[in-house]
């Protein structure tokens, strides 16, 4: 690599996109980490696909509109490539490529997708999916994990309250039916219905009545409170609702049997859910859900004094070993004080000081950062005090 | 989201690019969990820039070689975009963005670059990328602290034996120096010695020599082992080799004081190292160095009688309260036979069953798929078994 000199780097991220900071990543970090727990309790296993993908794998999938917001570009090799959109169309592509993967097939997969979405409205461009599937069976059963695995999956994220909303394409379709609805207009009719959670009974009842819906018939269907418009649901369908704090739906799945064919996959049945991560996180972040600490660290080993310096990376390392997470401020030349400070800003709650006397007495001095109290202490005394 | 009907999906990933099934990344979560812990211990946090970035971010910071590898294009606003060509320069970027992070700013970040490499010498154009860096420091504490990590994290990855070599370009400069070598060749001079690991020599002294120098000066320097080529070293530099396996380099990196100004960033000093990630995990799964399971799966429970999936979900939610790994088999309507084989398969070591018997006495029969072995076991003592 050759050395350029170079003028000044543009300042920002590119629209869209953003820089997740420690302080964002310890909760973004935490969320995968309990949502991984849970997804492997159930016997999930983890699949990564690329980024890219030929074009052709994404193409003709979403839909036109989609396609718009696609990131298509050639390759150094005049390749037709893609960032990836979402991760049910590489999840396809998977199960079509590794026909011998051994059925059901469970996997989790947690990777950011990309959409030139409009960032007026918030979204976006580079977001993170995060899909629990079971290929492979047409059990109930598979259904049945899946809403367990939702369940323990916002209980270990610390909800309070939330409602898993349950319901049936099947249902759906015998009360559309019964209500004297011709069989064409039921996926229409699912898709108004399925606007309950945004537009008014009202709006929607008149929605219903441009469709040509009389109102008897539609007073015989107005009662499903989960509808989900996607149209490749072909059984249960499941979303949950988090009621404290309010704030709406996380997550969104049900049982989608042709699917994986109809993306140009294996004719294999299928049943999933996908998880609202970046939503959660931003959620847990901004209302300040979680008391997580500012940081892992739990002791500053804070350095002045250059003949010390060996005792104080001794006692670094011991602490280490014995599993408290330590920090060595990395300049002896600081003075105390802005050692101090900077664990201060970080929230490292214990500064440990080796001057003459505690060297020669084989002994510390620990700092509580929030009292202000300072004890001289053995190096077993430290590990009670920090681990307490 | 519309329904598109599709022609069957392109069966490969594109070239250059690879899926990680559940097994190979099983080894890929395993190293980077540790690698975190150990970055964790030391007071590293993590950070995360977008994949995507203003090209004039990456562009003419490389080198015309490296441009020709990037992936640019535009976007749908006609930005001049491009994928991410390594950890370095996004994270000067970061360090030029936000001003007040509270410096020594130590930072990990483990993310995917794009390189459209010859992927004839097997390299890979999705490769993941591992930085560990301090930033603010011009203490040698800060380089020792680098070496605390990387002999810690290649500890915690079991290589048995491995050695990490310093140099110093102050200490190089000198030699060449002493040597009578003219100053303007000395990064070439360093340069050829850096292939010493890759060429023989006699190879190396020849290169020396068609470059201007006499036997005798040559003479003189020829002892340092580390080098490494980089022109943005100004201080020590280190390596670490694995002897055993004999797998050769997987860290490299050194004091880099000017680099982050040079590529648009703030004047400030640095230090840090690169960490194979790709390369580890290849070893790893290639040579088999861990006896990782091959599932995390502890306990498949299988599903016979359609009268007690109740109880066999029960006891599936009450052991994984317990912390168990278990995965209810997702199909009653399949024969016990097809279960075993897909608990083997998957290399599950316990299949439990629960039949009109055991239901009956609160009981569970549990197989041990290693030696076959059935018991009838209470809740406890399944507790008891799966746990020993």
């Amino acid at each position: 690599m050759k050395l350029q000199t170079s003028k000044r780097l543009a300042l920002k991220t590119l629209k869209g996109f953003r820089d997740f900071l420690p302080e964002k990543m310890a909760i973004r970090q935490e969320v995968i980490r309990r949502l991984k727990n849970v997804f492997e309790t159930y016997g999930f296993e983890e699949l990564q696909t690329p980024a890219l993908e030929y074009a052709e794998v994404l193409k003709g999938k979403y839909g036109e509109d989609a396609e718009k917001l696609m990131y298509l570009f050639k390759d150094q090799g005049d390749r037709e490539v893609g960032l990836r959109y979402d991760l049910t169309v590489p999840f396809a592509r998977v199960m079509a490529s590794y026909q011998d993967l051994p059925k059901p097939f469970k996997r989790y997969q947690i990777q950011p997708a990309y959409r030139a979405e409009n960032t007026q409205k918030g979204r976006y461009r580079e977001f993170y999916q995060c899909d629990v599937d079971i290929v492979g069976s047409t059990s109930p059963l598979s259904d049945a994990e899946i809403l367990g695995v939702i369940n323990d999956a916002l209980t270990s994220l610390e909800f309070p309250s939330f409602k898993i909303k349950v319901n049936s394409r099947q249902v759906l379709f015998t009360i559309i039916e019964n209500a004297g609805i011709e069989k064409g207009l039921a996926l229409s009719v699912i898709r108004s219905i399925d606007k309950l959670d945004k537009k008014s009974k009202e709006e929607v009842e008149q929605e219903l009545k441009e469709k040509g819906l009389s109102q008897e018939k539609i007073s015989k269907i107005f009662d499903p409170t989960l509808a989900r418009g996607l149209d490749y649901y072909t059984g249960p369908i499941f979303e949950t609702q988090v009621e404290e704090p309010k704030i709406g739906s996380v997550t969104g799945g049900g049982r989608y049997n042709q699917l994986l064919k109809t993306l140009g996959g294996p004719d294999l049945p299928a049943t999933g859910t996908t998880i609202g991560l970046d939503r959660i996180c931003d959620v847990i972040e901004e209302l300040n859900l979680w008391n997580l600490p500012k940081t892992k660290v739990q002791v500053l080993v804070a350095v002045l004094d250059p003949k010390f310096i060996n005792e104080s990376l001794k006692v670094a390392q011991t602490l280490r070993e014995r599993f408290v997470t330590v920090e060595v401020y990395p300049d002896e030349n600081t003075k105390l004080d802005k050692q101090l400070k900077y664990a201060d800003q970080k929230g490292v709650p214990f500064v440990l000081i080796i001057g003459e006397d505690e060297a020669k007495e084989n002994k510390v001095t620990l700092k509580n950062m929030e009292t202000g109290e300072q004890e001289t202490l053995t190096l077993e005394g430290t590990l009670n005090r920090v681990k307490s």
